[in-house]
C-alpha cells in the first residue's frame, strides 16, 4: 500500500483552513450574483483535440485512461480541462440556441495542470471566472465593467488590497508596428517576462528573436515602464509623436477604462503598459494584478477581451472575462495562518448528556435548536460534565447546554455565564452564530 | 476539430439547470452544517493502489497520465477518485494527529467512473457524504443519528418523500450462520440483488453459489422479506427460533434504530431485511432508501457502520455514513423539470440606460444596489425602452429601474406598475430578491 502523504501540488486543508476556503468561495459567489452573473458548472473532462486547440499549453494536460480499457487500447481521447475559457467556449457553442446574449456566466471550479509545483502554483487548483460573452458584438463598456466586478469581490475578502493593471492590446501592436516592429505576438511575449527576467535580458531577447534594432528594444522598454493610475499615460506615449490609427483606438480605450473605473471605484485600475499577457488570442484590454505586499505570488487576477472566443463558421462569439487564482491565494492565506475561523467547526452548541438514557432528550433538544438556524451537537459521550466541556472547549464551540433538575441551562464557557435558556427563544449572539474569518497581524 | 456535442455519462445544466443544483447543495450544505459537521474538499486524485485497496471497484477507474509524459513512459500512478469513501480513509490517516475524534465530516464533490453511462448512472457525478469517524471505538448511537442528518437534509429539498430502509449486517450473518450458510458474503451479494432479478433467481443462485438447501433458500428469502416500520419485524424473526448472540445483538441494535429515529422524526426509517449492501466493509448498520414514486432510479442514499474504515497498525478508525446520489436526484428533478426557478438569472433589477453618455450614472445606480444586496444589472445597450424591456423579460428580471427628468423610477415588468425609488431606500419583494424553486405538477 502506498505511504500516507501528502501529494506535491495537490492541496488540501485541514477543516479550519477549508473554512477559510469555503468563506472565500461564498464571498466571490455572492459577489458574482449581486452583479448578474450566472453559475455554469462544466464538465471536468473536454476531447483532447479542443484542449490541443490552443497550442502552446499541450504539455500540461492530463489525459484520462479507463483502467479496464488496457495498456494502448485506448484512444485517451478526453483530458482534464487546465482552465475554464476552454470549456467556456465550448459550452457556449454546445447550448447558442438556450443562452441569453450577452451572456453574463461565472465558473468557480478546480483545473488541473501536470505541471511541475512550486510556490502557487500547482496540479490541482481552483479558479474563479467572469466572463460576458457576446453574439458576433460585445459594446467596448464590458471591458469597464468586468475588472471592477473582480476589484469589489476581492476587496470583500480578508486579504491586501488587489489592484488591476490594465494595458489594451492595441496600444501595443499599433506602437511596435509603428516603430517598425514585425513579429507583434513574440514581442509581446518577450515583453511579458519584464518583471521576472528584467529590462536587460528584455533587449536582448528582443534583439534576438524579433530583429529589434537597439533603438526598437529601447522604445519598446520605455513604452512597457510607463505606469499611471489616471489617464496621464497617454500624454507620455504622445511624446512619441507616433502616428498609427490602432494605437489611437487602443489608447481612447485605455483612457476610458482608467477613467471610468477609478469614477465608480477609486483606486481600481492602474494603467501599466508592460501588461503584456502572453496569450494569442486577446485583442482589446489586458489585465493582471497583484496582492500588496504579495508581489513575489506574481498575478491573482488575469484576463483581457478577445474578439473571438469561439466561432462556429456562421457566428462568432466575442467576450471579456477576467480569472482569480482563488488556490493562489489561499495557499497564502490559510498556509501562513494570515487567515484564521474563530472556531474549527460549524457548531455553536454541544449539548451535554447527563446519562445515555437521556440522550433522546437531548437529541430533541438539539433539533429544536437546529430548526432555529443554530448548529447543534449532542455530545457523542455522557462522561463526567468536565469532560463534555473540554470536548468543546477542544473544538472552539462556544456553548454547552445542560438539562438539570431546575431545568435547561446554557453555558458560554468562555465566560463560565450560565443560565436559564428555551430552546424556543435562546440564541447566540450574532458573532457567535457561525465561525466568522479574522486576519491575524504577523 | 471534435464536433461539439454533449459527451455521454458527463451531466451539464443550462444556467436555470444549475440554479437548481446550487440551491439543493446549498440546502445540503446548511442542514450538515447545524448538525455539526465539518466540511472537508479532498483532491481529485488518489494513488492507484490505493483506489484498487477494495478490490471489485479496479474497472471503474480513470487513470491520469500527463500528455507530455509520453506513451508507456508513466507509472499511471494517480487515478481519479470513484467515491468520497477512500479519500476520506486517507485522509483521516494522513491528518489523524490534527484532527479531533470522534471527527464528523461533509464532502459534497464530484467523482468519477469509467462504468457504462445509464439512466441515473453517470460517469462524472456529484455525492455528498456525511460520515462520523471514531478512533478506536465508536458509540452505537451514531447509527441512529447519521439516517436522520439524511432524512432532515432530503426534506428540505423540493423532491418527493425519501425514508431510508435500513436492516444490520449482524442480523443478516447471525441468521445465515444460525441456518447454516457458511458463505456469509456471497449471500449478501445475493441477496442485494432481489429487487432486480426477483426471488426465483434468487433462490437459484444461493443453491448455485453458497450451495444452499431449498430450505436454507427458502429461510433467506423469508428474512429478506420482512419489513416493518416499527420493531413488529424482530417478532417475526424470533418465531424462526433461531439461537445466536449476533443475530440478538444485531436484532436490538435495529430495534434501537428503528424506534429511536421514528421517535425523533416519525416516519424516517423502516426496518427493511433485505437491505443487504454488496461491500465487505460494513459490520452493523447497513442503510438504502428511494426517492417515492421514483423507485425505478434505484437508492438515492445509502451507507452504513464500518468498524475499520481503515487502520495503520496501531490505530484502527470505525465509522458510520451515508452517501447521497447527488447527480441522480439532480438528473431526475432538472431532467424531467421536476422543479425550476422563478427567473433563470440571479438577477432582480435592470438598470436602463437612456443613452450612452448616461451609463455610469446607471453604473452608480447598479452598486448602490448590489450595496444593499440586490443583485442588478445594467442594461448592455441603450436602445429603446421597448427593447430594454424586452431585454430584461427574456431573462425573467421582474424590475427595471429608470432615470427620468421626474427623477428615479422602478418598474414591475409583470404588472406594468411604476413607482418612483430611491436607491438608498428602495427593496423588491423577498421573493423577488432571489430566484426561488418551484416544484411543477407534471
Amino acid at each position: 500500500m502506498a505511504k500516507i502523504a501528502p501529494l506535491s501540488g495537490f492541496p488540501e486543508w485541514l477543516p479550519a483552513g477549508r473554512l477559510v476556503e469555503q468563506e472565500v468561495l461564498d464571498t466571490l459567489r455572492r459577489t458574482f450574483e449581486l452583479h448578474a452573473f450566472s453559475s455554469i458548472e462544466t464538465r471536468a473532462v473536454e476531447p483532447v483535440e479542443r484542449l490541443l486547440s490552443k497550442g502552446e499549453t499541450s504539455k500540461e494536460i492530463y489525459l484520462l485512461r479507463r483502467l479496464q480499457a488496457g495498456e494502448g487500447n485506448d484512444k485517451d481521447e478526453l483530458g482534464l480541462h487546465f482552465d475554464l475559457t476552454v470549456p467556456l467556449a465550448r459550452y457556449v457553442l454546445e447550448n447558442a440556441g438556450h443562452l441569453d446574449f450577452p451572456f453574463r456566466r461565472y465558473q468557480i471550479q478546480k483545473v488541473w495542470r501536470g505541471e511541475r509545483p512550486q510556490d502557487g502554483r500547482f496540479r490541482e487548483f481552483i479558479q474563479a471566472d467572469v466572463d460576458v460573452v457576446g453574439q458576433d458584438t460585445l459594446a467596448f463598456h464590458h471591458e469597464i465593467e468586468l475588472p471592477l466586478v473582480m476589484v469589489d469581490a476581492l476587496s470583500k475578502l480578508p486579504i491586501p488590497r488587489v489592484r488591476i493593471h490594465a494595458s489594451n492590446r492595441k496600444v501595443a501592436q499599433g506602437f511596435y508596428e509603428a516603430i517598425g516592429i514585425e513579429d507583434v505576438e513574440q514581442t509581446l511575449r518577450i515583453v511579458d517576462k519584464l518583471d521576472k527576467v528584467g529590462p536587460e535580458i528584455v533587449a536582448e531577447l528582443l534583439a534576438r528573436d524579433v530583429n529589434a534594432t537597439p533603438d526598437q528594444a529601447r522604445l519598446t522598454l520605455e513604452l512597457a515602464q510607463i505606469q499611471s493610475a489616471d489617464a496621464s499615460f497617454a500624454d507620455k506615449i504622445a511624446s512619441f509623436g507616433l502616428s498609427s490609427d490602432l494605437l489611437d483606438e487602443g489608447l481612447n480605450e485605455l483612457v476610458a477604462l482608467v477613467e471610468g473605473a477609478n469614477a465608480l471605484i477609486p483606486g481600481s485600475v492602474v494603467a501599466d503598459l508592460k501588461i503584456a499577457r502572453g496569450l494569442d488570442y486577446y485583442t482589446g484590454s489586458v489585465y493582471e494584478s497583484v496582492m500588496e505586499g504579495h508581489e513575489d505570488l506574481g498575478s491573482v487576477c488575469s484576463g483581457g477581451r478577445y474578439d473571438s472566443l469561439v466561432s462556429d463558421g456562421k457566428r462568432t462569439f466575442p467576450g471579456v472575462g477576467l480569472s482569480i487564482g482563488v488556490s493562489r491565494i489561499l495557499a497564502r492565506i490559510i498556509g501562513k495562518n494570515v487567515v484564521t475561523p474563530s472556531r474549527k467547526v460549524p457548531t455553536a452548541v454541544l449539548v451535554a448528556v447527563n446519562d445515555e438514557t437521556e440522550r433522546p432528550h437531548a437529541e430533541k433538544t438539539a433539533f429544536e435548536l437546529r430548526a432555529r438556524g443554530i448548529a447543534t451537537e449532542v455530545s457523542p459521550s455522557s462522561a463526567k460534565f468536565g469532560r463534555q466541556i473540554r470536548y468543546a472547549d477542544r473544538r472552539g464551540i462556544p456553548f454547552v447546554w445542560f438539562s438539570t433538575e431546575d431545568g435547561e441551562q446554557v453555558k458560554d464557557i468562555r465566560s463560565g455565564e450560565q443560565t436559564s435558556a428555551d430552546t424556543s427563544t435562546w440564541e447566540p449572539p450574532a458573532q457567535d452564530l457561525r465561525p466568522i474569518l479574522r486576519a491575524e497581524e504577523n
